[in-house]
């Protein structure tokens, strides 16, 4: 049943076809479906981040507000979005909407050498955001799960290598989880370290942020940035500049100094003397990520997913009368992702419509009529393209594609 | 270093051999090392959940009041350990300790019929607990990640037969964590639904617990239901029994209808009628079965890991003037798990007492001496055992017990 409180057409594709659970405004649980395809997404971080010598951590979301005072960051004015709550003991804790104090402060046992240096240090953790409003389903919700890797660099040089091999693997990210096409590097507003900060923006009419973007260089700008001054230090020509709705489906943030001075990260260079680390922050939401795939690749009938984290390979049907064949073509794909749609008190109709909701890439379909000529019919969900395959071929023709 | 303010071994060992990060009393973060041994754990626990017919999903730590209320868990005097906190934009919201009612809400939209029933949901979920004092170091914490399953049944007997499954697939979990021989299933007591709950006690002087062991039978009794009428109840003579103090490492409880009552969790039975699902709740704390085999399995030089949840299988130490042929070592080395202490700055002895204290099950240390065999040596971390082993055979040599 489609949701009638959501106007986000992920959270309503999602919810109807049983991906996830709203438990109330910005929170949502992940049900079977929707967690197989959060963990794929996850998959494909992970090894996209440990290809560029990230080590792999998890931190608390419960925060010791000592820490968050020494950046001056624990303060409701500075983020605006902390949760916080009392110990029974004594005390206050905030729950962590980011991680830089904490990881900063852990580094401190970790690094006190050049020797010691770079190193990349990264997460999937829980965050806990306190929006005002929530909107846009599970692409903005009070609790997500963030991956959020940071750099400890010995100087600048070193932190920019690192952070142009970020943006590499951010890119190869989002091309393996199918939207690639319609992501653009941006430029966006920095801080106090860096001129610039760079985000990834996926084109989409449901985005909150808008984008200029260049085709011929394959590069954006977000809006909060595009000023004639900024355009002529990017060399870029107004002209030929689209207008595009977009989502941040990732970050990447040059951090210099803000948080090692005042946190006490520093080391001890080859000549002897005393340096702040240099820091960077580089962020994607797997959930997001999820809900952006699902604006970008739906179509009327449903959700599209690509092969790459799909929740299952093959969506398998059996019509009434042969259910013992369909059981048989079921067992002979077991080394197939598959979801076996085996109930018996639904009508054909209602199956083809929920396997087009779910959108996994391959349906196939067992009926009488199949079965006279040996075989079954197999759909693509992409571009509706349906084959009938011989029995004996199948596993052979689907894992050409998977 | 070992730290000053920790006063149990798992949280001493863990913190020193850089395994976990201690945020504040009672929260810790996990380094690589320990991040490894808890996805290790966790893998285990799923393989036997899915085994059982487990359907993994992930709720969320934010909780609506308005459910909770429904049970009358809501209130601070009838759950003390509620971390709470506030919506900017309005209302209260908790942290879950545990999901026996998000859970059985969210259920209702997938149970109707008794064609809809059994059902086994679980997850590995982040829960907190406001505990007045922390203690035990990473057993006993205020933010832990818990495998949490609840069962759905449509009868009594439905319930119990999952039951004894789930309890069988406990003692795999405990068997392949190391940790079999020394846990007993325990009774312990139970609530409104049933006399008793089901304990899945591991012997250890840091315990908590102490419960008494009827090794012929190989069941042991909690204290908090020790008592001549429970033990002619069960059958057990009193002579028998050893008391021992023991860490509870996973529970199960019979939940009745007190949860899909008040939440009106009920199904349609095949003639017509509707009555309450019958349900359970199974739960194992995946990094208090980590501080559990610390506990149990270390000795005076440090932690000793089972292959099954080691953070690697194989530590190898190069030797000074022999680096090149230990790197070679370790990239012939490349299917298997391997820790490489290259660190040129530290003495030989220092490397031996930290592969000691990290406790991996098979140490390899190349030096002048064994390349002069053609060989390296090779110590088992769990009783000292040492050979030579002839590097072409190395590979071979260590397969057959990883």
């Amino acid at each position: 049943m489609s949701p009638k409180d959501e106007e986000s057409k992920n959270a309503k594709l999602l919810i109807q076809a049983g991906f996830v659970h709203k438990e109330m405004a910005g929170v949502y649980s992940f049900l079977p479906l929707g967690l197989r395809v959060l963990n794929k997404i996850i998959g494909i971080i992970r090894e996209e981040m440990n290809a560029i010598g990230g080590e792999e951590v998890l931190l608390t979301s419960l925060q010791d507000p000592a820490v968050w005072k020494k950046s001056g960051r624990w303060d409701d004015k500075v983020i605006n979005v902390w949760f916080k709550t009392k110990l029974l003991s004594q005390g206050e804790l905030g729950l962590a909407n980011t991680h830089e104090e904490p990881l900063t402060n852990l580094m401190r046992e970790h690094i006190a050498s050049y020797r010691d240096l770079p190193r990349y240090v990264y997460q999937f953790q829980t965050k806990f955001r306190n929006e005002l409003r929530a909107k846009s389903g599970i692409m903005r919700t009070r609790e997500f799960i963030m991956k959020d890797l940071y750099s400890f660099s010995r100087t600048e040089e070193e932190f920019r290598a690192f952070y142009e091999e970020c943006a590499k693997a951010y890119m190869k990210i989002f091309t393996r989880a199918g939207i690639g096409d319609h992501t653009y590097r941006t430029f966006a507003s920095g801080g106090s370290f860096s001129k610039f900060s760079d985000e990834f923006q996926t084109t989409c009419q449901a985005g909150e942020d808008t984008i200029y973007i260049d085709k011929k260089k394959n590069i954006a700008i977000n809006k909060e940035v595009y000023t004639d001054e900024v355009l002529s230090e990017l060399g870029i020509e107004k002209g030929g500049l689209s207008e595009e709705r977009a989502i941040e489906v990732g970050n990447i943030f040059p951090l210099g100094a803000k948080f090692s001075s005042p946190l006490g990260l520093a080391f001890k260079t080859d000549d002897g003397s005393t340096k702040p680390v240099i820091m960077g922050s580089y962020g994607i939401g797997p959930a997001r990520l999820m809900g952006t795939v699902v604006e970008v690749l739906s179509d009327e009938k449903g959700m599209v997913w690509p092969v790459s984290i799909a929740p299952f390979h093959v969506h398998l049907i059996g019509l009434p009368g042969v259910e013992a064949e369909a059981e048989k073509v079921y067992k002979e794909l077991a080394n197939i992702e598959i979801l076996y749609d085996d109930r018996t008190e639904v009508q054909a109709g209602e199956k083809f419509a929920d396997a087009d909701l779910i959108g996994i890439p391959y349906r196939v379909v067992v009926s009488k009529k199949t079965l006279e000529q040996k075989s079954v019919e197999v759909k693509e969900r992409k571009n509706g393209h349906i084959e009938l395959i011989n029995i004996g071929e199948l596993s052979k023709f689907l894992s050409r594609f998977l």
